[in-house]
């Protein structure tokens, strides 16, 4: 196995800082050369954030390219020069307005789509959150937060009512600490 | 809240049946028109495969856009025409050489990006998989079949050194099916 040699390249599409497209001509391993599309993306970060009371809280929010509302876990993309703990802390506080007076819990760091994506998405826990500032979403975000606990959350997951993808990572790593910070679950 | 006006749309990248870029000019609910990029995929179908001494079935590849070599569980694109338990079939049998004697178990199904991009990936579970059929990977494919034990795959999930997200959902997603099965654990 080897990597592919990238004979030329250009940006095709420019919509930084949400996304560029990118048009590598590159040669495989089997000396073929084809044209392979990149998106490029900045990294992105999302959140499962619990209250005290262990209430899960989430965003509805429109989705274009599937044209339906869809209800995820909070997040966005990271900004330039930011870390991704400060960047969900800011993502959480705009879409909420909830802040938590502990640190982030990182749960892992995951390539959404390593084959034609470059980005990352790196998600957190946060813990004992309450509202504490107001809303700033995006001039092209309209949010409704909705609130659950974390075990009715759990039965949606387990029902397969909630396909968003990023956010079911999110709740198992968010599960998975969880349990073993009570010393529970087995691998 | 309410759903885009779209005011015209229009493919700038016509690169199917691997994806297609459309660009649509969308009226927001604040009033404002704004250009925005969907990505046009079909779905895709990714599989936990597991022996009968319960080995998992992988698959390391290059992945050209972050360019790097990914251990991931096997998947693919649905063809035309084709169910996602049809397609999962396929794609283990040409990517592993594996086959199972059981119908595929389907494990959810998620929108790998509903802000961007239009298709679902499709989870599945085989069990009791052997070698059974030569290999066909498709003609960009350069694959290496890699097994271990799925207490080891669980063990490198927990520390992070597995961060292909769609392989991700699909393992927590067959460990809460075969937890439920035999009874275990607690959600």
């Amino acid at each position: 196995m080897r990597k592919w040699a990238v004979l030329n390249s250009a940006v095709v599409i420019e919509n930084w800082p949400y996304h560029r497209t990118r048009q590598d001509r590159v040669r495989l391993h089997n000396g073929d050369a084809i044209t392979y599309y990149v998106q490029e993306h900045p990294d992105w970060v999302n959140a499962v954030v619990l209250t005290p009371r262990r209430q899960i809280v989430l965003v509805r929010q429109y989705r274009h390219a599937v044209g339906d509302f869809v209800l995820e876990v909070p997040g966005g993309m990271v900004e330039p020069g930011e870390e991704p703990a400060a960047a969900i802390v800011r993502e959480v506080s705009e879409e909420t307005g909830y802040v938590s007076p502990l640190a982030p819990i990182c749960l892992g760091s995951f390539w959404p789509n390593p084959a034609v994506q470059t980005n990352r998405v790196v998600s957190f826990l946060l813990l004992d959150a309450a509202p504490g500032s107001p809303l700033h979403p995006d001039r092209t975000e309209d949010l409704e937060r909705v609130e659950m606990t974390w075990d009715r959350y759990g039965e949606l997951m387990a029902q397969g009512e909630l396909p968003h993808l990023f956010s079911a990572v999110t709740y198992y790593r968010a599960r998975e600490y969880l349990s073993r910070r009570r010393g529970g679950e087995r691998p």
